[in-house]
């Protein structure tokens, strides 16, 4: 290592010089479209028509690139920056460019005088870059268009990544959110032996669009004990003067890197790795950094109206375009840029080169870095299916030994997310491959069933942000992973999803360069249906919902009927790129209805006939009953049997749906199934009874199109719940075997006459069952046991 | 003041007896069908064929309990309690009990054996009572079957409330979540002039469901600092040993209560408030503490296994069941309750009175206490609209303006929340009436434009999670209020609003005591359409979909196509209760359409024919252009405006859609329409051609049963976008004028031969506007400044 040396004053005027070049960079974007190295008086030509973008972090981050630069310099170390506050992204464009990255995949983005004009026009321009660190900027892993995740991303990279560092950036807007102020916490599962290091930078600019931060108004005292509260070591680097700053900040980053590299020696010579207090830096700077400090008599630098384009009339406005054209002269771009408009040999100096720039290096880039995941044969850990519904076992627990292996073929590079639920949902199996990852303190009777561990490979928290911000941050970085959760509250991290179904849109559609990277993989269990005592508000299948208003090209819908399904799918997800998958599987056990070639075929199809519940003879049916969902095939196929004992010659056809996306046209979705498919399957003109997992609109949202469609009726979760045994839940939203047999009869034209007995019949159990439930507090044992074919 | 005075022995003894009697209810809950008092020895009979329920935090939360009654009646406090751990629900019930509350509003949980019966039978039993603090918990305002909101509810309950005091236990699982992380630092916006107290107690239980928890596993300097770092003067209470902590905790509370009356003497004696050092309390016990020590070797007390049901096979392990029995005992219920099942009377004395009982608290059934708003007349914010489209203005910023009087006639009682963009959706009027609450540090220069003051009932933080909580908790006990908020990111409140609805959906249904609460008025602006330099991230408007899918009892969305609309709907929605109310709403400027007159008629018909935009005269439509939406609504009418330029003689029906559950059948909704003036309106047969503001699925959702649904084309907002113009991102989604007009001469058969010379030009039209915007960076000055009718 090299030693923390005091920069000498040369090294701090190049420094700042560089400096200056990005914050000139910066705001370029956002007001040149032409002069774009000032070698005319500034005037109104040059500016853009329409001003848009933001100043107040630039400089900030601007300065915190350049110190990370040199010591990745001095320290040869391997390094990638997150951008945490809003609208930064100049700073990392500006940063791109100067380092080249940005010219070697833009190349209309050169290095001379047209490409800094075509950087600047492009920004923020109709189909150019945006002001955020789009999947478009080199080096980012983090968007930060909706805020609060910087952190998490920082510590997904950081894990199994042992030589990384990660300078994180955070705002002192995003700070104020939920899912960053909780994920401070990740430093309690970050292994200095097997993980690399995350360096967060509070940057305390004061000020959001229009309110100070509240970080930045409470005491010193108080920044100091909340992140130490946090578990980390505060440095604090306050000032305005730029020079000072500098020698500031560099003695700061050596100094942090030095407790980075003590925390990680000591872990990496012992077999008994401890949490380190890992450094971080609070950062307060005014916001607009160098801007100029008043207009008009109201203040700009270190205000919240430097936020955005600081003085928007210098096309107008003669004064205020010298005070802007001062502004830019400040930075004295003649002094960094040569004539040609190429950063000067001196100062290119300043930054890494190749793959240590922090714009280029691949880790920001995983799909580059990702090697496909050793997987074992899923059909090793097949449930024997000898015939449909001949026995009973627990799909998820199923899933769980093939995970296990799956973590045991692939150390360090697969890991598995859940908010304490992991063992609940059935995949403790897992814990005989890795532990739960843990760094704060441990009990003696922690031996006894929590499985914690330095090396642990299962990440349990209670945050689905952070678990969800995590597991971006690992796959984006090149590695694979899973994350299960509580169906009705993945809706905590809707937002998250949808931000990362936008980003993997953007990366496989505009961006060429970004390699795939593994599909975020989500099992969705604890599902609506078995909600025994958890009730009303553990009841929401409508995340899939959300799913379904994101792009066709990254969103895909699982809900396997049994654990064969469940094995093949969960296979399928693993092995897929850049795509949001979603698995829905409960946890109970439950009937087995396919062997596991059968189960293969199945969900290749993703839409299938089960013959052996049919009796239509593959033509003519008199009804289909449908399903999608594993609670809710087995209820359909319970109203088949009861419905083929009350009228033995009915001609029942059998649909099954593994693959959501099957329903929809062709044209809509590229897992779409074509007319002439559907129509064959479901028929043209008689009734389909679709049993649905989720909120039975979603199927007529996807099927509107249909031929048949006029005679679809789907039932699903209609918000009918309270604590309810798992019958009278169905019962309450009709999802249960009797109401769907009673539907079957109710749409069946030769059963409207004779079919009213039986519906007196079948109404008469459920009244029945219902009086048992509430009698006994459970289902009729035969409820529960319920065996395929019905019995006499 | 009463002094505080240490407790003696005899108090303190009865105050563990009385925690005796309470967590001896607690666990009955979980296990006795029968044999409430123990009188017989325990039998398998005796327990419940199905044991669920959770004991982890119940005897904490008993103790916080008791101890907070020994505070409220030595001073006669006004206080509410809030259950923040998860499953804590038998605290609370148990405590409802026994302070007589639960009787009184459920006459059969009577104060006697059968009672106490029934009390253990109802919990968790199919049509009973959930493990949660759901609405029929009294007391309650804080369900906690979704984490991490107990705090922020608190302080909502809080806010102007200045002699209530909010004991909020926040569980130390819960304390892992954004949001609860995020929500200590509500303290900076509580001003101990106006509003109340809450004090916090962070219950250090150890452990979740299979896990310890991070604040139980670092060391104490590092929970001191974190909660002083928050603001907080954190007082430990630890151990396990019974009476020595009720005597630590008596004078704990009462020191709490000290600092908490001297911050608010300060205050109230000066004119200046200060932001106070609130005390809170770190209450470390064992899980599950008075649980049997161990079992088989396992530990209970002190271990997640505590978390649930501790033994669950009493009722065919003999050995098991006398554990159980002694457990029981172990609290010698025959001391605490006599021969008839009912509290020993000296126990009765340790509770409250009346209202003064948490459990009896009208601020926990806040509809009691709620006046309705005074409102002034919303036509005195009207915009004068000589002719449909004659002027432009901003429809949110006459919003504020109806606002800014509201606040001002209803000082104490209305709020309006917003993550700092409050002034960015143009309600900066309110600011003419009140500012931003805020108590944290001040600088000279917020007098310019922060609009920062103690008083404040604007709120905002960059935290939806903690507006949203704040604002439930405000509502819930009994005020008004509003959230506005980014369309995309409301996203990150989904599941809080979910569980909002669903806890209408539950105090509306079976809980006739809880009366009728304000709205949740929630804002949506700065909407997907108009992003030109966000982009991508910051276009969704999917939020609607996941409300749809709630309880059509509570939920309902406006989408005001102008100003005057906006108004009369945002009056609607302020008297309203017991709604979710979303209103969609962009705060750029719009063409204006009705006047108030009609506005007020239009908004209330919820959907209506705008004879103006139409050339049917009433009847045989050639098509229906439809829309529901403001941009969309501007597009439809261009659309409409071309297409009769283009086709003198066409018959177009202009509908639009305020009310967007007008559009499902009325027996799905009570907003529904009758399928008569559905068809009457829509036609039975005509191409309608709808531009809707969100995902275009979302309306064949809501329509599918309508008669003419096969020929409803539906255009919306498809995952397109980028840095776009605003007319740029129309196209890409094909809601713009030209796209529509042509999708209208596609389905008018008697234009599909003459319309193809049309569609060249309209296509040309588009591939010009396209070139301009991306040359230009901006749409075209006629596209913008668009009037109705279109000019020659």
């Amino acid at each position: 290592m090299a030693m923390a040396k005091e920069p000498d004053e040369k090294e701090i005027e190049s420094i700042n010089n560089y400096w200056m070049a990005a914050n000139y960079l910066s705001l370029g974007m956002l007001y040149l479209r032409d002069n774009p190295l000032l070698e005319a008086p500034l005037s109104p030509d040059h500016l853009k028509p329409r001003l848009l973008g933001h100043w107040g972090s630039d400089p900030g981050q601007n300065f915190v690139w350049a110190h990370a630069n040199r010591l990745i310099k001095r320290h040869d170390l391997s390094a990638i920056y997150i951008s945490g506050p809003g609208h930064g992204a100049p700073a990392s464009l500006a940063n791109g460019y100067l380092e080249g990255t940005y010219s070697e995949l833009y190349p209309d983005r050169s290095q001379d005088r047209e490409g800094m004009k075509t950087l600047f026009r492009r920004f923020s321009h109709p189909g150019g870059v945006g002001s955020h660190c789009t999947p478009e900027t080199p080096g980012s892993i983090n968007e930060g268009g909706e805020l609060g995740y910087s952190l998490s991303h920082a510590f997904g990279a950081a894990f199994d990544n042992p030589d990384l560092l990660v300078v994180a950036v955070v705002g002192d807007g995003e700070a104020e959110t939920g899912p960053m102020a909780t994920s401070w916490h990740s430093n309690k599962f970050l292994n200095p032996r097997q993980d690399g290091a995350v360096l967060p930078v509070l940057h305390l600019n004061g000020y959001k669009i229009a309110n100070p931060t509240i970080l930045s108004r409470i005491s010193r005292e108080e920044i100091k004990s909340l992140f130490e509260g946090y578990g980390y070591v505060p440095h604090f680097v306050e000032g305005d003067d730029p020079l000072p700053m500098h020698r500031l900040m560099a003695r700061t980053m050596e100094k942090c890197l030095s407790e980075i590299r003590t925390i990680q020696k000591k872990a990496r010579e012992s077999d008994r790795p401890e949490r380190g207090r890992w450094p971080m830096i609070v950062l307060r700077t005014p916001k607009g950094w160098t801007a100029p400090k008043e207009l008009d008599g109201h203040k700009i630098e270190g205000s919240f109206r430097a936020h955005q384009v600081p003085i928007l009339d210098a096309a107008t406005n003669p004064a205020h375009l010298k005070i802007l054209e001062d502004w830019f002269r400040s930075y004295r771009p003649q002094d960094h840029f040569d004539k040609n408009g190429t950063l000067r040999a001196e100062l290119r100096e300043l930054a890494p080169k190749g793959p240590r720039r922090m714009s280029a290096n691949p880790v920001a880039n995983g799909g580059l870095l990702r090697i496909p995941l050793r997987l074992p044969d899923f059909r090793d850990y097949q449930v024997p299916v000898p015939r449909p519904g001949g026995v009973v076992d627990q799909n998820t627990l199923r899933m769980g030994q093939f995970l296990r292996d799956v973590m045991k073929m692939n150390p360090g590079k697969f890991r598995v997310f859940g908010p304490d639920e992991t063992a609940s949902n059935h995949l403790q199996a897992l814990y005989e491959a890795t532990g739960k990852a843990w760094m704060a303190e441990t009990l003696p009777e922690d031996a006894d069933g929590t499985f914690l561990s330095p090396t642990g490979h299962v990440m349990e928290m209670l945050s689905e942000h952070t678990l969800e911000g995590w597991l971006e941050g690992y796959l984006l970085t090149g590695r694979h992973g899973l994350i299960n959760t509580y169906e009705a509250f993945v809706h905590i991290i809707d937002s998250m999803v949808n931000q990362h179904a936008k980003w993997l849109e953007k990366s496989r559609g505009d961006v060429s360069w970004r390699a795939p990277v593994s599909s975020l993989n989500i099992l969705l269990s604890s599902t609506v249906w078995r909600q025994d005592h958890n009730g009303f508000t553990h009841q929401d299948p409508g995340f899939l919902d959300v799913l379904t208003n994101k792009s066709p090209k990254v969103v895909r819908i699982y809900l396997p009927p049994d654990a064969n399904c469940l094995l093949s799918v969960t296979d399928h997800c693993l092995r897929s790129t850049d795509y949001v998958n979603a698995i829905v599987a409960d946890k109970q056990p439950h009937l087995q209805f396919l062997d596991m070639e059968s189960a293969i075929r199945h969900c290749t199809l993703g839409i299938g006939l089960w013959e052996w519940a049919s009796s239509d003879g593959g033509e003519d049916p008199d009804v289909v009953m449908a399903s999608a969902g594993d609670i809710v095939t087995l209820e359909s196929l319970a109203a088949t049997a009861i419905l083929r004992e009350l009228f033995p010659d009915i001609r029942i056809r059998f649909v099954n749906v593994v693959d959501l996306f099957r329903l929809v046209p062709q044209s809509e979705h590229p897992h779409g199934f074509s007319d002439r498919d559907f129509d064959s399957l479901f028929t043209v003109d008689r009734p389909i009874i679709f049993n649905f997992h989720g909120y039975p609109w979603l199927i007529h949202k996807l099927t509107y199109r249909r031929t048949n469609h006029r005679n679809l009726h789907v039932r699903g979760y209609k918000e009918q719940g309270s604590i309810n045994t798992p019958l009278q839940l169905a019962i309450e939203n009709q999802i249960d075997r009797f109401s769907l047999a009673i539907d079957a009869i109710d749409r069946i034209p030769r059963l409207q006459s004779k079919g009213a007995h039986a519906k007196e019949w079948l109404k008469g159990q459920i009244i029945d069952h219902l009086r048992f439930a509430r009698e006994q507090g459970m289902d009729r044992p035969e409820i529960e046991a319920f065996r395929w074919p019905f019995p006499k």
